[in-house]
């Protein structure tokens, strides 16, 4: 047993290399990344993290500072479900999804890395062993890339070693998206994996008539077609599809997961461990999603998620997020015959370069 | 048109006269409560606020400092829906309940209070208008008080005016539970209206268990038995059991009410306007439940609640909370003949003492 001595907290506001556009979340000029450090008595220390689109950053970090990081001191390091837990109902009255899942899931990512650094393993070892690869595919903030830069885009990822794209659609007029995904699949031919994503921007009808329009261009899923809120509006739209359909990225909580799961008739899941509880909460939607024999994918954090994805028999696509967190990294994503490499070092194998980060820290 | 010019913010922690415990959230030493204050350009003012358990407030303050009080310099601010829609779209990424909900109850609330005084209203009548008074109750949060001081605390509700009277549930024992309740009911005699709140500390069994050992004692509610998460399980409780249920101070969406009235047969609803997306999220939810025939009551800060009920023709019963808010207020909550009464000037009727809550600020 170590006890926790020391947690520290930092928010970064890291630019994008340009502005880039979903159907709902509008322009993107840079995105937060709060890192939580957790030292033990006995020094070693683990780093775990969180990240949003750029607006939350410092109210996760004041909910680390004040609420999370005095209770934590003096208790067992090693204890990761116990904290978990703690954190749940210590957080629930202003929590149950928001703000809470994003700081609780970078404290249980850093206790993940120092439980690798204790264990001298790897994550993908730790959290299920199957394989140190999974399928990878890039996805785009593109909604308001022209045409033709958005087929260059496309064709940097082929380029880059993927076999497997994704696309955001979900403009004012559908025939522009039907446009866009006719052309992309004609650029990349008949046997790269392609997916669609509107950041659930339509209603039920919209998402089953644009559904029906692009069927023909073999797309692996469709992903957040409206809101993940509405699950029984997924089903409804599975029902009257062929598309299989995806999402995960706007749920939090167990629960939330165990509806969509009930209700949404999903054919893939896609949890992300910076906000749906750290690796715990990504691992226990995980076995989740192996009850209902659905693949668990992921959103965003691949230098992360390429860990857990790997370790599943289930594991479904890794998103390659246009989010260049890995920038900052000491370990960028590495792909090989068109899998994403886990990193095969003691902890979660990220270890962030503090100095590349440094210009952009903000609190 | 008025443009907001300015919005501060302010973080207090209060403490209470005695620690409070209930069976879920544990000791409370003091309630925390954030402020919200925005100036049009035309000098008009108005205050919101939100309040916790004791966690969170600061980041409620740094979300509404960061990401939401640079985005209202400029708005017009009697555009109330337009701000509230708004904000549900800015912060959904990190949102869909959590600490965004709370934020944002806080810039609603001062809305309603610059929009009542701006027309010269008093909140019960912009609400709904149907009468300036309410059935009240006293809740406390004595889960912990040994059973002689429970009695004299209720006593203390009924020589103050009260006819209505709740207390905690939960212990270990549940023997322990019907105890007090039989003691309780004994105490106020056949006429006091009286319920009971478990802070979601039973499961489905357990609560099935307790509701039939105390159905006897004429209880009015029973208040969230178990997770509000499982809206299902509410239902399976409602229909093994002859005492209504009733919940609401935990669920911060209109999806999240929308699944429970469909699916937990609730027999009161409980939205709190400071967590549940202010009075424009509160007059949502009581449109929804007067579809379901529901009446709709309230969680803490009775010194608001009060006009929202009084205004609805199907307005239940106001919860006065023991956490003490409406004594740093310059308008303390007015019972007369076991009515609450609605204050009748402009605004949300709210108007804290500054100088009484300057001793407790921290941020
Ligand atoms: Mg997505
Ligand atoms: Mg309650």
């Amino acid at each position: 047993m170590h006890n926790i001595k020391q947690v520290f907290t930092q928010l970064f506001r890291v630019p994008l290399a340009e502005v880039l556009s979903d159907a709902k979340h509008g322009d993107h000029h840079f995105f937060e990344l709060v890192t939580t450090t957790i030292v033990l008595d006995n020094g070693v220390e683990g780093t775990g993290y969180t990240y949003t689109g750029g607006k939350g950053g410092y109210a996760i970090k004041a909910m680390l500072d004040h609420d999370i990081a005095p209770e934590l001191i003096g208790r067992d390091g090693q204890d990761i479900d116990g904290i978990y837990d703690f954190l749940e109902w210590h957080l629930h009255y202003v929590a149950r999804g928001g703000i809470a899942s994003f700081a609780s899931s970078a404290v249980d990512i850093a206790l993940w890395d120092i439980k690798g650094k204790l264990e001298g393993q790897p994550l993908w070892k730790m959290a299920g062993s199957n394989a140190q690869s999974c399928k990878a595919y890039c996805g785009g903030i593109d909604l308001m890339f022209p045409l033709p830069k958005l087929l260059t885009n496309i064709q940097s990822y082929l380029d880059r070693g993927f076999n497997a794209v994704k696309i955001k659609v979900g403009h004012e007029n559908i025939n522009r998206d039907i446009e866009r995904v006719n052309a992309v699949r004609q650029l990349i031919g008949p046997d790269i994996v392609f997916m669609v994503d509107a950041n659930y921007s339509l209603n039920v009808d919209q998402a089953i008539e644009f559904s029906k329009a692009i069927e023909s261009n073999d797309i692996t899923w469709f992903e957040e077609p409206t809101i993940p809120d509405d699950y029984l509006a997924y089903a409804k739209i599975a029902e009257q599809t062929n598309i299989p359909l995806a999402m995960g990225e706007n749920l939090h909580t167990i629960h939330e997961f165990g509806y969509a799961f009930e209700q949404s008739k999903l054919g893939f899941v896609q949890p992300d461990a910076s906000n749906c509880g750290g690796i715990t909460g990504w691992l226990r939607v995980a076995a989740m999603a192996k009850d209902y024999s659905i693949p668990v994918c992921s959103h965003g954090m691949q230098e992360l998620h390429v860990s857990l994805i790997s370790s599943q028999v289930h594991g479904g696509w890794l998103e390659v997020h246009s989010f260049p967190i890995d920038e900052y990294t000491k370990r960028p994503l590495l792909v090989k015959e068109f899998r994403a490499q886990a990193p095969n070092i003691p902890g979660t194998g990220v270890e962030f370069d503090w100095s590349k980060l440094k210009a952009h820290k903000v609190a």
